[in-house]
């Protein structure tokens, strides 16, 4: 089911308002309100679970299970350097990730769903959801709201700059990884530069610890699983002949199942304790559990893959890496069974990557997700053998 | 020559006036007109040798050498918390470190001398120095303008929280410490935290490089030498997520012989040369040299430790080990025959160190230094060897 | 094809034999004499490419392709301490590995084909290498000497005690990791402890390396490639109080692909030539590549998968990990299509590992790996299309 | 009171003597029973507090206090090469230190000492003791064994290669270092290198520590006391592939005080604790306390430095840094008055250090410090104040 021209020059149209009218996580009211106007404008009745996301439904003729179709809405704190003509007006404020994309080609999905409800063996439930950009994001309120209660099924995809446009990306399994955030906080002793016997110095200490945080991947990760340790902040001191009281560091993790989550955690955790032992220092450590990953299912994802394959070739489409990005669609992948896809749209003439103030898409792929996700939705729905693009 | 209750009571006097008005490094502008105005008032010549320093002559009515007494004038950017009735009414200057005493005791000597010239054999510069606390300082400048120049010797001394109220302190050779200044900067290369591979982590670079500065005390320095390097300032970051393209540190060196100096200065370039080398980072150092060490001359020291002990016994005269604390009085010790004295003011009710907000001296100890100096200059330009205390 | 219950005894009296006689790697002059005279007696004509293997020859009544099966020979310089009645009687030599149980599959091989060569389109050579166990050992000898030019494709398998018994572990692409070695020297100077002023210190230097070699796996590789970088032997010094003169550490390297290993060997050398920079040491790095990673031929590997399923049934054949072992058998696989199987050995009373002083094999295996290969080896001639079984 | 020709011929013969039979620590059997013979010989009594150790006793005519002079009569394990003529006939032993030279100027005090009885104020006990160079070595067994009880006072001296030849060394209070041992085990969990997540690396951990103890000097040690902190052995691991169980280090400490030594110990325990804790790895340290400083009594020293300047000039006569080496002298300055003196040896043609096969002595300074030690001792049996050389 391939949007025809008029289709595609409305789902661009649609992208290229909501580029210009971006909005930051869980502030994404006047996008809600567009979306809403747009889907009701469709015909589409609509309900929201945590007041800042909004869903449409579309029952088919057919009785059937129900199936969720999610987009993203929010855009990131970035000052717009693309110079497109439909840039951001918000000053300060971009759609540099592809959100705006993403909403487009699910009001795309929607025109096409509403107009062929005979085809359609059960209910779908376009989810446009708020705050995915920031911790805690939308996905988590909606799930611990029990917004997935009546949801059998979930679809979710990324516009994806490193991608070659044209190609669709898949993957089984743990697909974009988890990501942790921590700080580390070490309170010394503060005194004079030229007295450090007099001190417990935490510069020392926090530097002992950030040079010995890098065993942790060397050494208690086996080399088949995957995790990265970054710190990204250090501050200590405020003066060059002071050795201060404290010391700050903060940083990231990023892993691809739970216990390489909680290994890490523990072992940053004990090699503080053993390096501030080692000195006499004493601290806090703040390991904040974030974005778990995304698990695609097996099943599911084949699905999209053999749809895929059958609509664009067998040359469009590709098995990829895991991605260390993360992304909290995985929160729904651990309620059901939910597959994301990656739409490549990495071009020449678009060679900066997501969150860069020239982010730019190839918008000829709009169309390509709208064909991928309302022919496999509706295959889906009829059993999943039947082709009928 | 000791100073009687008339004069104990006005050098207390003008201590405490100059406790209430402090200014900061080079801005004693108001104090320097004060002393001024105080010399002038005692009938003493005054002239200047960089417009912000004040020096009075003294000329004794029989021929001889030509040496100078030297007090500090200026205080610290520190909001008083004392409670004294006479604190500072500058709010967030402060006189912490005792240069207002310093200055009433060469006033006191001032004062005696002016009424005793007869026993003068020679000339005696009341040197009034400005900006000792900040580098580069007053004497620096003094001594750049050649401002030593027709003086022989010199003397001078702290008010020594450290050392208890009563006692005299002295040290022949190196006494206090060289103080150099250091900047690091580390040039990686940033991206997101990830993707530590598309990077070159500065904030690692940085904590390897910390760690490792402390082996140049531990093996390059001989331990019959003195030394300390210590970091003061680590920032690396703004972000827990995203690995910077930057790190930043800055420290200080305390030395008690230049080559030291210039070995730590080498063997800190070495080591973040050759930690920039394994990870494939930039850097720029500067390395500051400042203050050089104060070294006291043996004769000179020897000769006022001679008479302190003849004033006020052998069991109020103490040698003391070197100080790490720097002093810019250095200056005038590489240039002629220079000595330093420590004159204790440690006492129960003042245990506050010095730059802190309530720092405070015991003023019993004022009339003490002007009598240890008074008589020591009167001896020493009468030949040393005679006692008229 | 499946071994009858005289096969299934003949071969394992042929393991037991070999288990009694093991000889270490370039040294299997029995083993080979042995293999060669049960391959006579079975009416095989055999040849040698290095004078160390031996290879028989089945030539099929049909035309078709040339492809091999290998097994290993060699044995482990370990004192066995089974307690098996079939212990090893050259003292100190064991086959701790499971060359023993490899050995008799292909002879039991051998013997199903030489009375099926009705069954047989084209040549299937099997292949006893010696020296798997050694670097430089049987199999880049035998590549060196291009005696892979006939053969179309091969196929390897490993007992393996890791994978539980009954299973067939199977992977496409990188599968068994390549193994480099590296040999570090410092060279500071000596002196005595009490004076490190005057020497360069290998000790420290050397730690130093090793610390920070940890980053190369935490920064340098990325999240999704794998890579262990281990010391083994850390060496430096003879006295307690006397700083020597030179250290030595030595390593192990493994990875799935050669850019990784050509990034380490540049990382280990940046971190060695910075550090030593750092101290003013010089060193020596000997980085020897050794066996490359084993890559299974993505056809070849899903055939053996399919032939697998279909013989023992799915709940059977499972994908595996990475290993982060080496095996020569890689060298083979950059050749010419190849696919090493892994055949699980791994019970409750054989609980041992590879290379442990009672390391033991399940010897219902035995006649799996020869069903597995022999089907599989025909089937494949055949086209891969037909089941014969 | 300075020796004739004939006298100082017959010093350089003992000398040379004793360079050709010298003997291992604990081991002077033959070098006591020789020294016994001489000083019987001079008609001096002899006796022995451990056993190994042989003490002559001179009574003066006059009454008065007892004091000793204290010579060390050990050789080192050290092939000598020197090519000397009176070279050691005991292959691999060697009087590579001086204290051939020691033991003949204590024979040359007793010679004069002897033939002027008329001049001695009271007792003087030539204390010829064994095992200087060993922990524990003959100094600890004589306080143990209450050797000192009569004695009030104690010299002692050491013929010294860093001083030029001519010039005597002197130094009040802390003037040889303390020198203590340590052993630290650690104790990981072995495995194979190329799975390090089932291990603990021991040859990290190690690694991790040694860094780390540089920080004691650098932080915890205030720059105006000295110690040194060295690691002498290292020893970790025997296969490059293989992470071993546990791993060994030890080294060595100086310091002059014992507090400093107290502090040190407790560091390093800490460091290793907090490191050990950081990997999950245990450990055993072993911490010996040696030798304690040399503490020179500052009445005593300046009395032999008064008598140096009256003999031999002031230019001869130079006050010393404190030495790193160690002495058990120290024990005997723990428990009375003692003073410990170092005699230039150093010249052009005398290049080699102490314990360098090529070690060799200025002969000429044998006389010259019987001259000391005589003039010395009679002065102060005297009262110190008379001269009578």
């Amino acid at each position: 089911m391939k949007p025809d021209t008029n289709l595609t020059e409305w789902i661009i149209e649609q992208r290229r308002y909501l580029h210009t009218h971006p909005e930051l996580s869980h502030q994404e009211k006047e996008t809600k309100t567009y979306i809403t106007s747009q889907l009701h404008g469709l015909g589409i009745e609509t309900y929201s679970i945590t007041g800042k996301d909004v869903i449409g439904i579309i029952k088919g003729d057919h009785p059937g299970k129900t199936v969720a179709i999610r987009s993203d809405m929010d855009a990131l704190p970035i000052l717009e350097e693309t110079g497109l003509p439909f840039s951001s007006v918000n000053n300060g404020v971009m759609h540099a990730c592809g959100h705006d994309g993403h909403m487009s080609i699910l009001l795309g999905i929607a025109r096409l769903l509403v107009s062929n409800k005979s085809a359609i063996h059960g209910t779908i439930h376009l989810l446009f959801q708020h705050a995915e950009e920031e911790v805690p994001g939308g996905a988590v309120e909606i799930v611990g709201a029990n917004g997935l209660n009546n949801i059998e099924a979930i679809f979710g995809y990324h516009l994806w700059q490193p991608l070659k446009s044209g190609l669709i990306g898949v993957r089984q399994g743990p697909t974009m990884a988890g990501a942790d955030r921590f700080i580390i906080r070490i309170f010394g002793k503060g005194g004079h530069g030229s007295m450090p016997e007099e001190t417990i110095d935490p510069t020392l200490v926090i530097s002992q610890i950030i040079t010995q945080l890098h065993t942790i991947v060397s050494r208690s990760i086996k080399a088949i699983d995957q995790a990265v340790i970054s710190i990204g902040e250090l501050h200590s001191g405020t003066s060059y002949n002071v050795i201060p009281d404290t010391a700050f560091a903060s940083g990231t993790v990023r892993y691809f199942n739970k216990d390489t989550s909680l290994l890490i955690e523990k072992r940053i955790e004990d090699i503080i304790a053993g390096v501030c032992k080692s000195f006499g220092a004493t601290y806090e450590l703040d390991y904040i559990h974030g974005d778990p990953p995304v698990l695609n299912d097996k099943a599911l994802t084949a699905f999209i893959q053999k749809t895929a394959i059958s609509l664009f070739g067998e040359e469009k489409v590709v098995e990829i890496d895991p991605i260390l990005g993360s992304e909290d669609f995985s929160y729904y992948s651990h309620e059901i069974p939910a597959s994301f896809t990656f739409i490549g749209v990495g071009k020449e003439d678009t060679p900066y990557g997501h969150h860069h103030p020239k982010f730019d898409i190839d918008e000829d792929m709009l169309p390509v997700g709208v064909e991928l996700f309302t022919t496999g939705v509706l295959n889906y729905l009829r059993g999943g053998n039947e082709d009928e693009n």
